[in-house]
C-alpha cells in the first residue's frame, strides 16, 4: 500500500516524437503538486531517457537493457507515447515499446475512463493488457511466401485477474454492471475462455450485473445516444480493449483527452492513448502538442499512489481549463497554445480551486 | 458474366431465428421484381431449407452436407441469419454457418455499402471474408487447462484479391480513394502483411489515393462528423471488417438497415448484417421482425446478377419508404408493423417508381 511507505519513486520516461515535450509538461505539473513531499524526499521524480526510436533502434530491442533496469527501480511511471517502427521505415522491425512495457512489467490491467456528462456518458474500461492477440509481440510466422500466421493466446491467470479487478472496481465504485465484450461466437477457443471465465467470476459478485456483448455490436452500441448510457464498466481481451477505447474517448473529444492507466501487481504505469506524431516534431511544432492526455495521466497517477486530493484538485482544474483546443481563443492565435501554456494555465487554476 | 447467362439460379435459404420470417418477405420482393424472368424460365428460385439450428446440431456441422450440395447448384443465394450456438448454450459447441459458407463457397470479398446522404457519408467497405481470425473456425487449441490458443492466418493470394476488388471498384466507381485498415503496428505478421500487399498493388492504381490507418484509431475518425466523409472505400482483414461495418451501419439506422454482399469466383451470397434474434422467435414476435436488412441484401443481388434498373428501382422505392420504424407512424401500433406489412408497403410503392 502506498499510504504507508516511506518513499515513493516516480519514474517519468518522455518516449520520443512529441513525447518528451508533453511529458516535461505533465512532471512540470506533477512537481507543482507534490512540492512538499519531494522536498522532505518521500517522492523522488526520476528522469529516464533513453527510450527513443533510435536508442530502440540501435539495441534492435523494444526497450533497451539498461532503460528497462532503471524502470523497474520505480514504483510508478509516467511515460510519454513512444514510435513504433514499421516496415518500410527507417527502422528495423522492433516491437511497440508500449506493449513491450506492458508485458515486462506485467501490467496486466490497462484502466482506461472515458467520462462526458453532458453527454450521460461515464464508462471505465478495463482492458487485458498482456496477452490476446498482443502476446506474441512480433514472433509471429511468415510459413512461406504465401502464408503468415499470428497467435492470440488466452490464459485462465491472465483471464481471471482481469476480470477480478473490473467486478471489484464494479462493486466498490457502486457501478454494479460489468460488461463482457468478446467475439466468442467465432473465435471460440480463446474468447470463449475469455467469456466463460467471467460468467464464473460474476457468480462470486451477487450484487453486481453482468452481460456481455459481441466487439462488433459493442462499437455499433456506443454511437447510439439512447443506449449507450445503460454501459458502466466494460471488461475486454486486448485487441478489443485497444479498439474500442479509442472510439469511446472520442466522443469525450478524441483520444488526445484520455489517460490510460496500466496496473501490475508490482509496478504500474501511466500515459496518454494517443501517439507520438513525430510529423509535428519534424515540422517544428512539437511544442504546440497538446499535453492534455498525460496531464490526465497525472491525475491517474496520483489517484493510485494514494494523492486522492491532489488527484481530485488536478481534475477539477482540467474541467476548467477545459480541453487544450480552448485554448485557441484564450490565446487567439491560430495554432493555438504551446504545451507550457496550457500546462502554466493548468498551475495557475490549480492555485485557485 | 451474368448478362449472358441463359438461366440464373437463386437459392434462398431462410436460416432460423427470424431468418425464414424476413427472408420469406424478401423472397416476395425478389419474385415481384423478377416476375416476368421466373415466368420464362430465364430466372429460378430454389428455397433451400435446412440450414437450421435444429439440424445442425442433429448432424454436428456448421452445414448439413445435403444443404452445402443443395447451395452449390445455385448461382447466388439470399440468405437469412443464422443462430451461432455458443457455450452453455443447449446446442453443441458448432461453427457459425455464417462463417463456414463463405468458407466453402470460398467468398472472399464481403461487400458492405453505407451511405446517409445527409450526413455527408458514402462508404463501401471490402471486407475479407475468408481468412484472418476467423480462417481456423473453431479449430483453436486448448493447450492445457489454463491455455487457450487461436491462429490468424493470411496468405498473400487472399490479400491481393480482396485489396484488387477493393482498389478496382475505387477506380470503376470513380471514388478513387482506398483507406487500408489494419493494426499492422502490433499484428506485424500478418496484418503487415496484408498492408504490404497494398502497398504493392496501389502502385498499379495511379489514379487511386492510398492511405491506411489502423483499426483502433479507425473506429474513433467514423465518429468524427467534420472528418468522416473523407473516406470512400476501405478494404480490411476479416475481425476488423466485422468490427467496422457494424460501427458504420449504426450512423445509417443501425445493423438492421445494412445489406452485404458475399462474392467468390464461381458463388455469390447476399445476406442482412444483423442476427437471428431467436428470443423475438420466442416471444412469438417473429412476424414483427424487420425485413429492412435483407430486402437491401436483394437489391444488391439484383445489381449482380445484371437486373440494375431493377436494383435502383428497389434502392428509390426502399428510400421512400424509410426505415422500417417509421412504419410506426403508419401502423399507429406500438409493435410497428409486420414484416409482411412492410414488403406489401415496398411493392406497392415500387409499382408507383
Ligand atoms: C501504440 C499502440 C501499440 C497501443 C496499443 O495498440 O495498445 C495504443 O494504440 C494504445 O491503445 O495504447
Ligand atoms: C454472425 C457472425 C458470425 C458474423 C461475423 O462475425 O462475420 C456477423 O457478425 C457478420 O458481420 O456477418
Amino acid at each position: 500500500d502506498f499510504k504507508t511507505k516511506e518513499k515513493i519513486i516516480i519514474g517519468v520516461a518522455g518516449g520520443d516524437g512529441i513525447g518528451p515535450f508533453i511529458t516535461a509538461e505533465a512532471q512540470r505539473v506533477l512537481e507543482f503538486l507534490l512540492a512538499d513531499d519531494v522536498k522532505t524526499g518521500r517522492v523522488v521524480i526520476k528522469v529516464i531517457d533513453g527510450l527513443t526510436i533510435e536508442k530502440r533502434a540501435a539495441c534492435g530491442k523494444a526497450i533497451p537493457d539498461d532503460v528497462l533496469a532503471e524502470l523497474k527501480t520505480c514504483d510508478v511511471i509516467l511515460k510519454g507515447p513512444t514510435t513504433t517502427p514499421r516496415e518500410g521505415d527507417q527502422w528495423p522491425n522492433i516491437e511497440s515499446a508500449n506493449v513491450a512495457m506492458r508485458r515486462e512489467l506485467d501490467l496486466f490491467a490497462n484502466v482506461r475512463p472515458v467520462s462526458v456528462p453532458e453527454k450521460n456518458i461515464d464508462w471505465v474500461f478495463y482492458r487485458e493488457n498482456t496477452e490476446g492477440a498482443y502476446a506474441i509481440g512480433s514472433k509471429g510466422i511468415h510459413v512461406n511466401e504465401d502464408l503468415a500466421i499470428d497467435f492470440t493466446v488466452t490464459t485462465q491467470e491472465g483471464s481471471d485477474r482481469i476480470i477480478k479487478a473490473a467486478f471489484d472496481y464494479a462493486e466498490k465504485s457502486g457501478k454494479n454492471k460489468v460488461t463482457v465484450v468478446t467475439k466468442a461466437n467465432v473465435i471460440k477457443t480463446t474468447d470463449g475462455k475469455f467469456l466463460d471465465a467471467a460468467k464464473a467470476i460474476a457468480k462470486n459478485y451477487p450484487t453486481v450485473e453482468m452481460d456481455d456483448w459481441y466487439i462488433d455490436i459493442m462499437t455499433a452500441k456506443l454511437v447510439d445516444e439512447k443506449r449507450r448510457s445503460q454501459f458502466k464498466v466494460m471488461v475486454l481481451p486486448n485487441l478489443y480493449g485497444d479498439i474500442l477505447t479509442d472510439e469511446a474517448a472520442e466522443f469525450q473529444g478524441g483520444v488526445g483527452t484520455a489517460g490510460s492507466a496500466n496496473i501490475g501487481k508490482r509496478y504500474s504505469m501511466f500515459e496518454a492513448i494517443h501517439g507520438s506524431a513525430p510529423r509535428m516534431v519534424d515540422e517544428g511544432r512539437g511544442h504546440y502538442a497538446d499535453p492534455c492526455s498525460i496531464i490526465r495521466a497525472v491525475g491517474m497517477l496520483l489517484e493510485h499512489i494514494g494523492y486522492k486530493n491532489k488527484a481530485d484538485q488536478l481534475q477539477k482544474a482540467l474541467d476548467i481549463c477545459g480541453l487544450y483546443e480552448k485554448k485557441l481563443v484564450l490565446t487567439g492565435r491560430a495554432t493555438g497554445a504551446t504545451g507550457a501554456e496550457y500546462a502554466n494555465y493548468v498551475m495557475e487554476t490549480l492555485s485557485n480551486v
